[in-house]
């Protein structure tokens, strides 16, 4: 286990700047936040030239240590991707804002009245992969959601995200919200003492590998937004339409194999496997899809045979297992003992088989008919998203704003005492008024 | 740092079973439910003798030990308190179902449907002291949620704790849900290992001492319901009230000290302390109430000086510390730097500064004009309460049924495949639906 070193001064008292900005920032109104995401937005786009003159020096610099060209690839800001990234931020100051709503309002007592209210969490901890367009966009959603943030970047992105940092601080300058809400961390010491500031920052959000996240999840005690795995299944019924069944599955499997919500495993109906499976092992092929199945998957024709490991396995590539199933209960029980709970779908025309997935299968998303790739929170509507979420706890699945802030309650009395309701002096009435 | 045992293989086979039956029990109706809690309570009833005769062997093995008499108190059940208690469990009965809420429905395109619906979390491990009413009220909100539990009572209630769970099992063997989804652990290295049952539990609830929740925080990486630590103030303003004031300062430290939501701080604007300390003092020694102050609390009176420690301590007892402050953002400024964030009152007839107080004090409960006492499920009429929260994250305060849910995405489509989206031959509408 590594070492996490405890935070240096100069880290502590950064931390606390962002905290005091962010206590300032919470108590900022909606107009005041959108105002500030769009200067933002403008100072990203007048800085631009100088953004994407730090992004060469970065990419330079990962060229000539021979970074993988996937990683090089995502670490490249363009003028089109850098004009996509700052609409993104300009569409993050259009969303609802997500606080001051009012989630209970009850009268206790007369004259004692209970409100709970929407509030931001405080400080956000993320920690990227080297993507210098996700640094846009988080920043953007913390200020929208009146949240500060200490965000670490890949090393590999160092230069485009302090040019970018520099353009953020100069757009709030201009506006009523503190700069000084956002700050970038820049060592690997400094993100790993960032674990230990607990009551400074409120929520990590790691985004990055599983190991990343489990790295997080054992080495701090601030809660941790992060899914840790996304083992997905589609299980073809018996009653399943065939044609419908195997687009879905090509949907779910090939339309971006290394998304955390594309399958991993296949599941068919005994029943409908040997019509179902030859035309789905011929249509994988062509899309370079290699498939491993069981022994019955194999005695249909599925080309490699599957180990046990491989169901346990997120492939994040154009790499598919397959299990033929005797009825629709050893899919869910498959699904039960090796799906990570992320989003599994059911092929089928039978309501009543429908039903039952729906109900039995514990995943954050549980979908009938329709690929699994639909697991995001730009397609549920949420207008952008943090991450998605594997954790049983709220919030779960794809998460927008509504997942970066908490609650308060407000009770607001005359002078009211505990000792008169224990006294029996009092009694509460308990009376929900209109939110 | 302890070593945290592996599971035993046992302590896997039953949490395994309680994880199966929690799955069914997720799937059952709200009819169900309450017809299970209300046979739990019937149950209990029937065995009053046995679990009456289970907790003298442990009364008499407490006080053979030498175990402190407010334990002894809490330790001990009587006919009277095991009614109570059993009243309790009815009462949890009649709450409403906070399941299979309906929280969000989206159209996100024609024929494509996504809804967000309340679920149980699964699993809960449960961590109490030795309070045998405890263990019937946790367990009564874990089935009435749907959730299976592992229980852990203290050791010295180990007797009462096996009397009632074997009740509770006889109760649900009555009725449609399985008792396997109620388990009791009852040594040391059970609970301790119960911390690595990551995957077959969900949530921890510790309840306990706050070096107790820390140190479960410390060693787990599955979610922990829990407040380390109530350090409550109320602010005295200078357009306080000083009567009502006075009485809401007694009230929110008297009332019930040991309690997390009792106060321990007081602060008072220097305008108003030269009057209405004088009085405060009289009034908390009458009480038996400690003060401890600053310079210039001392020197209007308060009869002993209070040390840096003093603003950082949750008594838990009689003794207060008492600050003079020069102004409103005085008081905020030592709330955020020496608080806990759980409940901060301020006493005023100045709605600015009302207003101020509620907006800028970041804690779980911020109350104008009543006793921070009122910190409470009960109070806040939740009907039970599984414990309060000092965590940022929701759920945040008092904790009734509504924080042992998630939520789960369900989406229905015919057919639809994302490739159609990113290709542009379909859109989202992302049309709400009626709740």
């Amino acid at each position: 286990m590594t070492d996490i070193p405890d935070p240096s001064p100069e880290l502590l008292q950064r931390a606390l700047a962002v905290r005091r900005s962010a206590l300032a920032l919470g108590q900022s109104s909606d107009g005041q936040r959108c105002e500030a995401v769009q200067a933002m937005a403008a100072a990203l786009e007048a800085d631009g030239a100088a953004i994407l003159a730090a992004n060469q020096r970065d990419l330079a610099a990962a060229v000539a240590d021979g970074l993988a060209p996937a990683l090089v690839a995502r670490l490249k800001l363009d003028p089109p991707k850098l004009a996509a990234a700052i609409a993104g931020v300009r569409q993050v100051a259009s969303l609802a804002d997500p606080l001051g709503r009012r989630q209970l309002h009850t009268e206790l007592d007369q004259g004692l009245v209970l409100e709970r209210i929407s509030v931001p969490l405080g400080v956000l901890g993320v920690i990227f992969e080297a993507r210098p367009d996700a640094v846009m966009q988080i920043a953007s959603l913390a200020i929208r959601s009146g949240n500060g943030a200490l965000l670490k970047g890949g090393r590999e992105a160092i230069h485009s995200c302090e040019a970018i940092l520099a353009a953020l601080h100069r757009g709030l300058a201009t506006t009523s919200i503190e700069p000084q809400a956002l700050a970038l961390l820049t060592s690997r010491q400094e993100s790993l003492a960032m674990l230990k500031l607990d009551g400074l920052v409120d929520l990590i959000i790691p985004r990055g590998s599983n190991d990343l996240v489990r790295f997080i999840q054992d080495n701090t005690r601030i809660p941790v937004l992060g899914h840790a795995d996304g083992i997905c299944h589609l299980y073809v019924d018996q009653a399943a339409d065939p044609e419908q069944a195997l687009r879905l599955a090509l949907d779910s499997k090939i339309q971006y194999p290394a998304a955390c919500n594309a399958i991993e495993t296949l599941l068919v109906h005994r029943q409908i496997a040997p019509s179902f499976l030859p035309a789905a092992i011929e249509a994988f092929a062509a899309a370079g899809v290699e498939l491993r199945g069981d022994a019955a998957a194999c005695a249909l024709g599925v080309p490699h045979a599957a180990q046990d490991q491989d169901w346990r396995t997120e492939y994040s590539d154009l790499i598919l297992s397959v299990r033929v199933v005797d009825d629709l209960e050893m899919a869910l029980e498959h699904i039960a003992s090796y799906g990570s709970r992320h989003t599994d779908a059911i092929a089928t025309t039978d309501p009543l088989a429908a039903d039952r997935f729906l109900a039995a299968v514990d995943s954050a998303g549980v979908y009938l008919n329709c690929s699994t790739r639909f697991a995001d929170g730009f397609r549920y509507g949420f207008g952008a998203e943090v991450g998605i979420s594997t954790q049983t706890l709220p919030p779960r699945g794809p998460v927008g704003l509504e997942g970066l802030v908490t609650y308060r309650y407000r009770l607001r009395g005359e002078g009211h005492i505990a000792a008169d309701y224990a006294r029996g002096v009092r009694q509460f009435s308990h009376r929900p008024l209109p939110l």
